[in-house]
């Protein structure tokens, strides 16, 4: 069972922050900060612009990205939490 | 009787949240869940952009679809609980 | 006496939730439904767009379409209680 | 001493409610209706677009209009109450 | 020393209240008036619109206008009350 | 050390209102005044247009210019308290 | 580890305020100021324009820059505090 978002909306795996990724991003305590971390698994096909012309994303599948906390939906598929956010909610993409 | 939505409007019946789809969805109590899931029954002919085009739909009749819980108008036709979304309150489609 | 809308103004007449429609619209107590349903009796010539065109309306006089309840305003001709919709109001035409 | 209104706006002369017009609109107590019936006596030489063009005016002087009842600011040119709408803000042309 | 307003902006000279215009206009007590009169002292060089072009004011030096009781910002020079406003601030152009 | 500031912002160095300006601006108290007077310190290259052309700006350095009194941001840059304002916060040159 | 800003994100470390830089900009306290310092160590590769093109940033790394206290989101990578802004929330370039 896949997710296929719609548009500039892309689903994210967050990665829990206990887990210290080798690049070394350690989110102690989401309580206090802003942001966090996932996974991209799955991306619309772009960007709805106004004159009806779609602009593929900048992320891609597999990419580790930073986001807003509060941003997104979030939605529990067989089980696993995701989050589905637009591409304008990430912050920047994490390269190890 | 029929139901034919406007532009990008979408008429969607709600997946009952106990029922396990074939992929596996698992809703157990949308009060806690922020988003839902629903069949697409009837698609408008295409959203109207500003120069005047009418941009087709991405979601097809059949389609079963995630979307937010507070998107939309709710409906009853002969009895049956429906929902009219716009394309744009629909955050991905399930493939199974 | 008849009322010409301007532009993507509709004069729709309501109809009274007791009545069963032909194709079985039962609408028991709209206090409690978001949507209603009316006939149009009048379009106006269509939607000015930024580009300063005007884009005929979808819906035409004689349709029965479904509207959000909040739509609109209220107006009394020749006693009889009418509502001014915008196209943009108007969630599907109902087709018997 | 004329008023010459500017762009997309209109004067209105407010037609009282106990006046039954000919074609019979009566709008006993404005109170409880949301909108109300004038006459347009000038009327601005069109709309700006954002391409700077203008684009002239549906009414006409002379016209009978329907308008919600908050729009528009109340100007007293010699003692006479006038209104002055965005031709935006007028729901209906009433044809008697 | 001279104002000189910018773009679309506007500087207004209020004419007092009390004062009876030539016209006729009388607004006895502006406290009740949402509408106040002055004279254009100075004008921009015009609008600038989305693409960048810049487009003329319709108000001259010396016109009368009518403007919204709420517009624009006081300022005071050489000891005189001035009000600088938008184009759009202004409902009409009075024409004696 | 200098400030460059971007787009269409602009550096302001607030005249103080005690100053009476050779053009005889006086703002006695600007507690009162909605407005206030500075010199143009540095201006940005230009407005960044929606299809991203940039526009140069109207005012340059040493231009005195009057602008409403909540604009901007305020910045203390050796000791010197400046004002950083976008050209659309300014209501006018003042010429001398 | 790096962050690649995503479009007109840049990634800002603040610079603290007791350090007087070589320019001489003290912000002793910056609780009272409406402004920080901080250096450009990523930029997007530019603002996405309504037509789909990508306007390159004017602000490169290395830059030292002036902004709002409180814009962006704030993250912590590898225990260093860095901020994430638009440029459109950078105020000025600080030439030394």
């Amino acid at each position: 069972m896949k997710l296929k978002p719609l548009y500039d909306r892309v689903v994210v795996k967050k990665i829990e922050v206990e887990q210290k990724t080798a690049g070394g991003i350690i989110l102690p305590d989401t309580a206090k900060e802003e942001s966090q971390i996932g996974e991209v698994i799955a991306v619309g096909e772009g960007k709805l612009l106004e004159n009806g012309e779609v602009r593929p994303l900048k992320v891609k599948v597999g990419d580790k990205v930073l986001f807003s906390k509060y941003a997104g939906n979030e939605v529990k598929v067989e089980g696993e939490e995701l989050l589905i956010l637009r591409e304008e909610d990430i912050l920047a993409i994490v390269e190890e």
